[in-house]
């Protein structure tokens, strides 16, 4: 996706979301997936998304600060239109859709809702318009178990969105308007805000929110772990992982010096580094690359060959993916990698068995597509990993 | 606009609107447009819609049977999503929109809340899916006093929507979503949808939905009048105006012959009749084609140059525009001359005394554009209309 450049020069009143304080309880069955089931696979119009639409059942989200320390994704929600057309319509013209969906989306909010799935405390610090896109965001978020007590309601923008134009021969075009995701963030984020990450357990950045709030999050944990006497009590700072998801703008040096893990895939890769990719080889020389501009551990998205870990100076990990049977859709795939990856990992496992775990979800995501329930993903990657491991 | 087709195989759950019981009402103060206000003729993205966002303030919708016979509208209900872009994007491309807005439109809704912001008791009849554009179309309709117990909510389709691509050339292409204003409709309408209409003042229709519902709607009404003892006791049938936006399908005689007034523009005219509409003359040449197709009274909307009401047998009654300093848009200016025609007509002013308010309320809607406030082309119109008659 390109660079969204927006004004920050609108009144940009905000609201905080302050609805979350009671939520029902339900507790699904496991609903384990079902490779063979043709009737989520050949269902029309797979699109990828966190949730079509508000869940009858619901998550308890974080209300009070919990015992154990949360995953805080920082970062975009969109409200991603599909459109599926025989051809792009010219200009001056008009042409009738063959059929039309709005579903939630957006890199911060696909990741936050998955660190909901998969039933671990999750807080989203992120920005949406008063309007019915951001109600669409919230209410599929809140379902999902996401905490939303740190995502501002603006007045004066809308809602991001984006149009995508998918085309009988295959091809998507796009048109991204960046609303609340780009503009009116703080020139500083509160104190409040900033406790909140302080108090995470792991956080997850992506590039579709301006570079300087990320720098800002980022850059907050390393001064505070370095220098404040509450944290140098803690056992280890709090990790955080950058999604390169987003902007294809240069990735600032001042960005990558601050996080701790950098997660692009092949052609994020590539773009950020200006080098090929397309051997392991290739990948290895540029991540040495990623390694030079500041980050020690880089995490690379392989799609069909799975996943790599490369931590400076040691042996890269590598974790072959789980064979799809049918590849419905990949989009959204990477981002249930990545938050499923944070999760295994805050939740104390290695960093190879999190790179499992992230990687069974990723494929069970592209397996059922939209059509994966609220626990299955989690509990199905609960049941391969047990029976993997 | 194209034709819409849509496969009404889908399970089509529907809900009806019940949700208008209470609402409180607030009065405001006559808000006269100025038309030298530079802040709102100047101020940019000035979409056509019947609101923005959902009013602070709200009108108190019929909820039980009024004792005056009120406006039924049955029609479309969309969520238009305007993007302003440079240029349209190429095949496989993505690119940034410089804003984007989502407003409630679609032909039946905007009437109806024409309607509504006129003051008069109006209902409206269509479907909506249950998703957030419904909402947003729902919203803004109850808070413009409209009454929605006539509404179906939709669960597997989405909200008719239609993408807006504003190009920096001036130029427009437009992709539409039928959705529910196209799908789901039933076979017959249910006798308490033929009561409501056979209990109006007046009927406005428009071909954003199928025909066969607008052509049942027209020939009850007819039967109604024709058969019932309890019609027979009015002093007149319910009048049917059938404006011609919508569809540029052929328009089926069936309908014509069953609806009192059909209002369409130069551009829609022409394409009806396959007959040249350049000047007055031809105008009239081709409405005579209307009269042959069955229907005894047409009213053409002229745009810049006002609007003609042209009834079989008499002279054509012109009514000139209302010049205006400066026009936003005009998308919408349509849907306030046919739905403003209706209420002064239904109100018992005369056929010129309601072109002449129709034309004034369309001018307003012209220079205000979105800008105008509930109640401020109502009152503005009224004022206009006490002064100069």
């Amino acid at each position: 996706m390109k660079a969204v450049s927006f004004s920050s020069a609108n009144h940009c009143n905000l609201k905080l979301e302050k609805n979350l304080t009671k939520q029902p309880t339900t507790t699904n069955p496991i609903d384990f997936i079902n490779y063979q089931n043709q009737k989520l696979l050949n269902k029309k119009h797979q699109f990828p998304s966190f949730s079509i639409k508000a869940s009858k059942t619901t998550q308890t989200p974080v209300t009070q600060k919990p015992e154990t320390p949360p995953l805080v994704v920082v970062g975009s929600a969109n409200a991603d239109i599909y459109l599926e057309i025989d051809r792009l319509p010219k200009v001056g013209e008009t042409i009738s859709a063959k059929s039309g969906q709005i579903l939630a989306g957006g890199k911060g909010a696909n990741q936050a809702a998955c660190g909901g799935k998969l039933s671990y405390p999750t807080y989203f610090m992120g920005q949406v318009g008063e309007d019915a896109h951001g109600k669409l965001i919230t209410e599929a978020l809140k379902n999902g178990g996401v905490n939303l007590n740190y995502v501002r309601n603006l007045s004066e923008v809308p809602t991001g969105h984006a149009v995508v134009m998918l085309q009988s021969d295959g091809q998507n075009s796009i048109i991204i308007v960046g609303g609340a995701n780009m503009s009116c963030w703080p020139e500083k984020l509160s104190d409040e805000d900033l406790e909140v990450v302080r108090n995470a357990g792991i956080v997850l950045l992506q590039r579709e929110i301006p570079d300087s709030v990320n720098i800002q999050v980022a850059k907050d944990l390393r001064e505070d772990s370095a220098y404040t006497t509450i944290k140098a009590a803690k056992s280890a700072s709090v990790p955080v992982i950058l999604d390169a998801g987003g902007m294809d703008a240069p990735m600032t040096p001042e960005l990558l010096n601050v996080v701790d893990f950098f997660s692009p895939n092949e052609s994020e890769l590539a773009r950020l580094t200006g080098m090929s990719t397309e051997s392991f080889e290739q990948i290895g020389r540029a991540v040495i690359k990623c390694h030079k501009m500041g980050v020690k551990q880089v995490l690379v998205k392989l799609g069909a060959k799975g996943s790599a870990l490369f931590v400076e100076g040691e042996k890269p990990i590598q974790q072959p993916i789980f064979s799809a049977a049918k590849v419905l859709d990949t989009t959204g795939a990477g981002d249930t990698f990545t938050a499923s990856f944070a999760v295994a990992l805050v939740e104390g496992k290695s960093k190879e068995e999190s790179m499992r775990f992230a990687g069974m979800a990723g494929v069970l995501f592209v397996l059922v597509g939209v059509s994966w329930s609220k626990d299955s993903v989690a509990r199905a990657a609960g049941v391969l990993h047990a029976l993997n491991t």
